[in-house]
């Protein structure tokens, strides 16, 4: 099969969904999205293959036009198990308080391999047009393998070295994050020592543009189609939007999420690993303030050890236990039906383009 | 007088060259980016109000053209005198290592006023076309007075709650700081608890648009005149460059930090307090790696006791010592005069502009 090496094809607009693993990607946001001219996108991490593959047959029923799957790379990294019995020490009061106890950081299996292999197969077995990666790169053959069954690569990176190293590897487009955007940091690997280091995403295009000769999807903070003008006059080819989906009422986000994005009582948005144990951002609530400084590197674990805790805040309606993931520019979301949204944004976009002209 | 409402009346192109009080700024930069069509900046920080003069009668010697002149605003928080001796004696051993004493924490004298009220009253009695202010936002009685001279007057924000106050205090606009930029952050307050706030210059500009009325100029990591054009279609009315000027054979840094800025030695950014006791971008090297973690929120104070060092450093060719202020984009720095550096933007804001037209 032929791959397209164009992003263009895959939509009507330059606007894509970002894929949302805390719950605000489902089959019938994906499915609205691409229905309206943009590209929508399942989350696979967290998920077993089985689910995917149940989500995909449901965004196929509902539309012909393209979507993307997103997957979360296997975590090589070995986590200090001594500072994850630390932190869940550190949370002993959380869990009375809510109720609940902890969760079994080895819940997920296999060292955070999130069941990557088995997901590939069904991918490689019944392709799907997109499939994107978080958290890493692919082998080269598994770039090639998805390449062979007319399957369109993307990586997220956030730095010019991930990006050379993505398209050395041989993906078909890269995912500029910048330090903007709400949810994990797509980073390729979790370094302590580089909080602090995240690139504003106009800086962080200009530099992979100059870098890389691939597509670009420029991701983080955008809200409006006069952002998406912007990103695309830097040299990105399509703009990713998280937080601005995440409000529609076909977003599988809990109603207290999305309620606290334009809470005024939520004053800014922070990066922390206190939720999952990967820098991630969301809104600054009671959790990451009193947790945030301490928490350590250690995803997926971290992330099964409070989960149950999140839960139960988000049960008992308190939203300063939940992981409210939001990009910094959270307060401009609008709650608008996803197609309304990818037209609104279209609208936009072509004004401002319309007004330099 | 009236002064103009309009940004665009002060030069050709929406190009401004940002005052850099590091030591890029000086008459010759200045007046070359006005002359080429920019708006080039004077810096009077850490200056006095003579030399603040001097300097204005140098750029009016050399060119006609509209130009601006920054100002450090007093810093009003007080300053543990206890951190500052904890602090010198950390630093102690970079004293020795190059051979000097530390500096007088005090030199600046009235507790950071920076010679504040003696050079506005220049400014008033001789007015420029254009007064820029960093650290804060003058009194309404101030703007005012500037305003009745016919001076255009710019507050530096880098949140939607500063750009409000400075609208409400009566500024003619607004300079939006994203977190990419080099050297100071412009805050209004140092408050260690907003380490890891900063907003990129996309959102920040987007954020900041949609809640005041006032002219914007974007600043924070813009080397390229695509990215120009990019804030543009977000909604600035100009856009602001430093570390792309600085290395301009014209601008007045030291010629080790210069080359610096595109020596692969230097891998990144990060913001810190270990040269002055506020948060300013530089590149990171030794000193911000050693010193970095534990510098107190102080300056100037914290300014004064490392200058000698930064200065020995300099003298003895060690860029790992030294301040090497740096936005996020230092890597796409070009060796072209001012001049040529002006034009080159222009042109490829143009270009940009026309590709999406």
């Amino acid at each position: 099969m032929t791959v397209s090496s164009d992003l263009s094809s895959f939509s009507a607009y330059p606007i894509i969904q970002a894929p949302m693993a805390g719950g605000g990607s489902n089959p019938r946001l994906a499915a609205a999205v691409s229905a309206a001219g943009g590209l929508g996108f399942l989350a696979a991490g967290h998920k077993t293959s089985e689910a995917m593959y149940e989500e995909i047959r449901q965004v196929r029923d509902a539309v012909s036009r393209p979507f993307g799957v997103n997957l979360f790379m296997p975590q090589r990294t070995a986590c200090d198990p001594s500072a994850v019995a630390v932190y869940a020490e550190q949370l002993h009061g959380e869990a009375a308080w809510y109720g609940v106890g902890l969760g079994d950081p080895d819940a997920g299996g296999d060292g955070g391999d999130d069941g990557y292999a088995a997901k590939v197969g069904v991918l490689l077995e019944d392709p799907v047009p997109v499939v994107s990666f978080t958290f890493g790169c692919p082998e080269p053959a598994v770039l090639e393998a998805f390449a062979q069954v007319g399957t369109f690569t993307v990586v997220t990176v956030t730095t010019v070295a991930e990006a050379v190293a993505a398209q050395t590897a041989g993906v078909a487009a890269v995912w500029v994050q910048g330090v903007e955007a709400g949810g994990h940091q797509g980073s390729h690997r979790d370094d302590p020592r580089l909080d602090g280091a995240g690139v504003g995403l106009l800086t962080l295009v200009t530099l992979v543009r100059e870098a890389v000769d691939l597509p670009l999807v420029a991701a983080g903070g955008l809200m409006r189609g006069a952002q998406i003008a912007a990103v695309l006059a830097a040299g990105a080819d399509a703009a990713a939007l998280g937080t601005a989906f995440l409000v529609c009422p076909e977003s599988g986000a809990h109603p207290l999420h999305k309620r606290a994005l334009t809470d005024p009582v939520f004053v800014r948005t922070e990066l922390t690993r206190a939720f999952t144990g990967r820098p991630a951002r969301g809104l600054l609530n009671r959790f990451v303030r009193e947790h945030g400084p301490y928490a350590p590197s250690g995803y997926p674990r971290i992330h099964h050890l409070t989960q149950p805790v999140r839960r139960a805040a988000a049960e008992a309606g308190d939203a300063q236990g939940m992981a409210l993931w939001a990009g910094q520019g959270h307060r401009l979301a609008r709650e608008l039906s996803a197609g309304a949204l990818v037209e609104t944004l279209a609208a936009e976009l072509h004004e401002a383009q319309e007004a330099r002209a």
